[in-house]
């Protein structure tokens, strides 16, 4: 017969021969690459037909654990470094702006809308914290109207979105925008470390390799604003004791900021506040969009064929 | 800072890093060779952000489509020649013993016990066949008393398990024993070439490459007795146009079987039948259990102190 017989040494080449000539040549560059990969992971661990099961019910039980509030892949991509590396790769930075980070599992679209200054924390409890900065370009002139999109959890670890029925609609959201001079500030409280969930797929693993699951305590942030490139990141709370071994590979050092206690009484008198405050402050440096298009276009430059890709 | 920054360089090293030193030596072989290999899949690929999503999203829905009748996640790793890789590093013969296949997704316990030469075939339709052989140690002695468990499709395609509803209870599965001789012998209909399920995540990949979905008409096969290595097989159809394009790279040319059209009346009277017959044969050779033992314990020397693997 002309059919070679599928062994451990030609399984790849088998298998790669069965794509068709005409399917598209990223699939056919993705999957080349994934079943390559996948074949060696199998030869090099050579797992026992029990093992291949385990895998099979790891994958499977991830996907089932996943729905409209929770999301087990996402949490697994995270956890084993593969979210941050996709982050790193797409974010190839030439131009000073600032360091992206890891979007997380517990943005929603839909924060509300406030005035610069407002304070997002709605429920009581936490310590008082006023957040504040600029949004630049990289010559450091001001992003007037600059997007920023915030949220953090709450001094228990919690995001609004893991607790709909006992956190205020919107508690620690809010969508802010640049004033002329390209400032933005808010009041909140101070954010939390806090575990990822655990009790899933990913919680086991996590376990078995002898891994915590604690994040360090940090505000996200998306910022937005015409002919920039948008930015997704974390401003992360220094002195946390999380910062070196973040479950999900979050920290860069250009993210991590001094949040100072003020506990002076004409201080507090000044804010109207009768507990010791934080103080943080961050000038955000956006990119220009046509960094992106020539940063893509450069490391496209062999698919320049696909559409829909940029 | 001592933590190195999470980089394009740097994210392999410190993602397996973080296992801790008193982990199970297994899970640190088979963590590391599955991050190595999953991190260098993007470093090659360079997924969009979007593109990321989408594998998330397959992988989800991938598991989320499994349930008690169909498993999404064995049938990728099937049409993805995972299945049967594995099948062959765990299937390494050094006797002379019958090949082994997939089990595939459609077997399940509790077939009928049956006599030798009991008809499986339990609804209207097909074309009658008969199938016999024996069982046999690698010194061609009989094995007495081998149990046979045997399933397959109909003439449309479908096994018991995808029809609950439609087919008779137990219909084109059965459980035999070999006679003193070592054979076996048992009347069914002729079986029939079917897709794999097409309308799920694996099928949309499946197109997207340019793949059919076939796979060759076979009938399955357990085989085990007392002191052998029990063994997972197939017997193809010779002839059969899906042999060298099986979509779950089962087939191997030793267990490609001439299925025999008789059509001679006087044959047809003999058996009682009014249309024409097929009959097929096949010797299965078991190998015994101390090859097992030896062949992982070479193939498992510098992991002897795993215990639970064999």
């Amino acid at each position: 017969m002309s059919r070679p017989n599928f062994t451990e040494e030609t399984a790849s080449d088998i298998v790669l021969s069965r794509m068709s000539d005409d399917i598209s040549p990223r699939l056919r560059e993705v999957m080349t690459s994934i079943l390559r990969h996948v074949h060696a992971i199998v030869r090099e661990v050579e797992p026992t037909q029990d093992e291949w099961l385990q895998a099979i019910l790891f994958l499977t039980r991830t996907g089932q654990l996943s729905n409209d509030v929770r999301q087990e892949f996402i949490l697994l991509s995270d956890t084993m470094g593969v979210s941050m590396l996709v982050d790193a790769i797409n974010n190839r930075k030439g131009q000073g702006g600032t360091e992206s980070t890891v979007l997380g599992p517990f943005y929603a679209v839909g924060s509300p809308e406030l005035p610069l200054g407002a304070n997002i924390a709605r429920e009581p409890g936490g310590q008082p914290c006023f957040l504040s900065g600029h949004v630049l370009a990289p010559d450091h002139s001001p992003i007037v109207g600059a997007r920023l999109d915030v949220w953090h959890s709450n001094s228990h670890g919690f995001y609004n979105v893991q607790q709909l029925e006992t956190q205020p609609e919107g508690n620690l959201r809010g969508v802010f925008h640049t004033d002329a001079e390209g400032r933005w500030c808010f009041q909140s409280i101070m954010p939390s470390s806090y575990p990822v969930p655990e009790d899933g797929t990913v919680g086991n693993l996590l376990r078995a390799m002898g891994r915590h699951a604690w994040r360090p305590a940090h505000v996200h942030f998306i910022i937005s604003a015409p002919g920039y490139q948008t930015l997704t990141t974390h401003l992360f709370v220094n002195g946390d004791k999380y910062l070196e071994s973040d479950a999900v590979f979050g920290v860069k050092d250009s993210l991590i900021v001094d949040f100072i206690r003020h506990d002076d009484p004409r201080e507090l008198a000044e804010r109207g506040l009768t507990q010791p405050f934080y103080t943080a402050a961050y000038e955000f440096v956006l990119e220009p969009l046509s960094a992106t298009i020539d940063g893509h276009a450069s490391r496209r430059l062999p698919q320049t064929t696909r559409a829909g890709d940029d």
